[in-house]
């Protein structure tokens, strides 16, 4: 019986911000095996290509690639002069750096003709060229290439030119961003494929180029089906790295070592799911030693509101119809735990889930690259801190359980937040939602587990906040569900619960767009509406406490499965007036 | 002889970031004449539509247009009835609003049929329900509508409809995004035209929906032919507002006040443009009292660099060859100024141009919003002061001009910036440029006279930088010329000049891409190398001054047009390892 050889993880130098030095540092750190070097960090590099080697070595790193070599074939006879005299030149570099592969993108330039055997017989002729120095080449077909745009059409090529040094590299962005069926790789010889590049990216109608340039993710952080990708790769017999290349214009300016740690966290999620999904040769290939799968949730334990205003906070609680036992507040299933601290500013700190093996959850986080804390609670990205453990009694009330926690990302960390959540928890995204908020985009993201019992929301500014802008963090907030939010509202507003008012305009606007039931008791309460096709959705908020942490009460209705986003820019609105009123904000008058 | 009647220049409150009552007031002090009310800024608002019609009075504002009402014709009876239902609640609103317009987007639904006359007919009906409460409907052609996606289009339901209170929305944007040709227009009557709405855009190739909604620009600003559309639309005698509606991500996020002065100042720059290039029927009307056109200039008087460090700089310059005469450092045509200041990081704080009739074009700047300083001097909005003025003599030296004054901009307010400097000084814009620097992507946009003697470029971080990258502000530099950069280079590092050194890997680069003369010189002196084709340039750098400023040298040969971007990422990492080696950064380790 042969070993399995797990296959080698690798990463482009351009997927990170920085100089090289913090790049290679980076991504040693992450655990990679290899890099891609992308020329043009090398090119701003004080240290020589042989002192980069030593860099790698001392790393630990392998130098997989070096990329990108353009323009190259199907030109003129003095054009093929002057590129294999740059192709020299870059040899050189390779030499000294110790790399033996070289990605050739396929030609944009103007010089290039439409000739497949002409194009053949030039990188025939650049092979042996590699050959002669030991070093092959990897003819890559850019979607938006000249005239080779698409993966077969580059094998076309590869295979007429027929030389030993001439292989294919493949990278997921070219292939399924021009809607090509990968399943065609599997007629490729596995000693063809020279090197496999992978990236995700949203679903986008726009320019490729733009698309492929600004826009691309790790895997399982956008929309493309990379386990299906990789499987059919994976099944020639590929040998080589599974190596990122991801181009994205936040990550460019993001902290390196947050973005490695993402990268590799998205190849053993893609690994995990490949495992489960991928074809019988395969699996056991890429199955990730020691990744048991997410034990099933059923519902939070707690929630931790860290803030030096707790007693506000717990009045607002009691007012709410809270009980204090011990340390928590609880009504129905929802605990709510106020640890006294510094934080000028209020937060969610720390929250527990209700985990059918405590155990198993923390060893999947932490080979997941999840921060353990003294406590033992693991640490995601946005700081928020997760225990696994189990439910305490019920309290009964009005309000029956936590319905989700909504948590606010750093503009630089909101796609390795989401994929964060999503992999250590084992929850399933749900469909983003965009809105125009008073104060500039945001975008909310969220995610599930597959009962429903545990929702995590996280909301971000699209565009990193601007000076005028409120210089506040963005609000989080911990909603809770009841089974009559109106009820629920008068009881609060009549034990002095401070809860958000909302304007009569917004009840003209439902009138005329949705006409709900009760629209007049909605109104009096401050209860706001919301329908989609399976339900509908009754909410109210309370004002800002600690200024950032408010909670929300929502009763879902026939299985309403957002969280009234639409809703989201009058509450902002209001909570703003509020700030505005209070003397907070030098801005507004009234009229 | 009629009077002439300027047309009242309007604008949609969603352009702009806030809530509804910081939106007003930032309209009503940049002088506009009325407003779109922007339906979710009036939903979200806890003013009573009654009270922001006081509001808007008494900020002397007429309220010009609600909008949009969405998906209404060409449905099924059910649906009309709900429609009209919704459209009645929407004119309850108007009424007292005051406001007598409303805007009918194109359907977009699913309940759409394509059908033209009944399109006609359910907008007739619409139009006699809004005429009994003394309202009107102007009726837009989204360029994603469903079934009517055209200008041309929407004038053919609405003529066949045939109702006085039914007219036409025209939306430049609408009309040029889809390429349609707006000479057009000019068959539809002026009286049948009931609302205009301009914006600008650059030209982008992706999803028309999602380059509206986040990418549209103030007129001038983006690559649209306004001049030629508003020609045609004010030559039907249309007499209504020329109203902005613009949504762009930053402007959402911006200070308000900064962007209702530069949808002012387009408006301005586009009635001069008109009144310049438009038919002659339009050209009085648009003519914009008391703006002259811009002096001719011939270049910088002095360029003046604030910094509590001068003597450093002052050493640098002295190193560079320049000369001390009273206040000013001198050397050929460039005068540097130093004044002695408390700033702790150096900045660009003021320039001097060469004007030919220094008071008209102070005059220019104030008819064009520019703030005015105690010292008659004008500010940009990034805070730099420029005078107009006469050259001083000039003080011969290896240097012999200023080329070009690289400042940066805030993010938030680079289009107004780039329009601010464009159209205060008459400059022309040239290509902008966007490259990847180690630490994010950066945009790159200049501008210059006709003549080429007063160059300004501006360089910003396309997305806000984040918390990993260089937390001082982009430096600024300011670039001399010289005929001869090798010499140049090697008489400042004799003499002491901090001199940026290259690494030697860009020279290898630069050997296999451009293979330029004298590689060996370049190399040994570190003046870096570019071409186009027009010509060559030959430049190099100082080490970064006093935290923020640096100097250039550059020696364009050959009619070479542009700033040498290709290098920006040398010069960025080489700054960057100096910054490294003086312990200014805790990153980066050497191999």
């Amino acid at each position: 019986m042969h070993d399995v050889v797990s296959p080698r993880l690798g990463i482009a130098t351009v997927c990170l911000s920085g100089t090289l030095d913090d790049k290679l540092a980076a991504v040693a750190e992450a655990g990679f095996d290899g890099v891609e070097i992308f020329e043009n960090d090398l090119v701003v590099s004080p240290w020589s290509p042989k002192q980069i080697r030593d860099r790698c070595a001392e790393l630990g790193l392998s130098i997989d690639l070096y990329q990108p070599f353009r323009d190259f074939e199907a030109v003129p006879p003095d054009v093929l002069a002057a590129n294999l005299r740059r192709a020299e030149h870059k040899f050189d570099v390779m030499e000294q750096l110790g790399v033996d592969t070289m990605l050739v993108c396929s030609s944009v330039s103007a010089d290039a003709v439409d000739d497949d055997d002409l194009a053949a017989e030039q990188l025939h002729l650049l092979a042996s060229r590699a050959a002669d120095r030991g070093l092959r080449i990897a003819y890559e077909a850019l979607a938006w290439g000249r005239f080779v745009d698409t993966y077969d059409h580059s094998w076309r090529i590869v295979r007429r030119a027929a030389h030993p040094a001439l292989g294919l590299c493949l990278d997921s962005f070219h292939v399924l961003s021009r809607g090509s069926d990968p399943a065609g790789i599997r007629v490729i010889p596995g000693e063809k494929l020279f090197f496999l590049q992978l990236a995700d990216a949203p679903r986008l109608r726009m320019d490729v180029l733009q698309w492929s340039r600004h826009h691309r993710l790790f895997p399982g952080q956008g929309g493309f089906d990379l386990v299906r990708f990789v499987d059919h790769v994976l099944a020639t017999g590929y040998a080589g790295p599974l190596s990122l290349e991801v181009f994205n214009d936040v990550f460019r300016q993001a902290d390196p070592h947050h973005t490695a740690v993402d990268a590799m966290r998205s190849l053993l999620v893609l690994r995990e799911r490949l495992a489960a999904d991928g074809s019988p040769a395969v699996r056991e290939r890429v199955r990730v030693p020691g990744l048991p799968p997410a034990p099933r949730m059923s519902g939070y334990t707690h929630v931790e509101v860290a803030t030096s205003g707790a007693a506000e906070v717990a009045e607002t609680l009691r007012a709410m119809g809270f009980r204090r036992h011990g340390d928590a507040w609880a009504q129905g299933r929802a605990s709510i735990l106020l640890p006294e601290t510094d934080d000028a500013t209020a937060r969610i700190a720390a929250f527990g889930v209700d985990s059918a093996d405590p155990a198993v959850a923390a060893r999947r986080a932490a080979r997941l690259l999840a921060s353990t804390r003294a406590d033992g609670a693991i640490e995601a990205p946005d700081g928020t801190a997760i225990a696994f453990g189990s439910s305490a009694a019920v309290e009964p009330g009005l309000l029956t359980d936590i319905d989700h926690v909504s948590l606010t990302a750093p503009f630089d960390d909101v796609d390795q937040t989401a994929l964060f959540y999503r992999s250590v928890l084992g929850l399933e995204a749900e469909p983003a939602a965009e809105f125009a908020a008073p104060f500039g985009l945001v975008r909310s993201l969220s995610a599930r587990d597959p009962a429903g019992r545990v929702r995590i929301a996280h909301s971000v500014a699209t565009l990193r906040r601007g000076e005028w802008a409120p210089a506040v963090p963005d609000p989080q907030h911990i909603a809770f569900t009841t089974d009559d939010a109106i009820e629920a509202a008068s009881v609060m507003r009549a034990t002095g619960a401070p809860l958000l008012d909302i304007p009569a305009n917004y009840y003209d606007d439902l009138d005329a767009r949705l006409a709900p039931p009760h629209l007049a008791r909605l109104r009096e309460t401050s209860v706001l509406y919301d329908r989609d096709e399976h339900g509908e959705l009754l909410h109210f908020y309370t004002h800002i406490l600690g200024g950032r942490v408010f909670f929300e009460v929502v009763q879902r209705i026939g299985g309403y499965a957002g969280y009234g986003v639409n809703n989201s820019p009058v509450r902002m609105a209001a909570h703003r007036q509020l700030r505005v009123r209070a003397g907070h904000s030098n801005s507004a008058s009234s009229p």
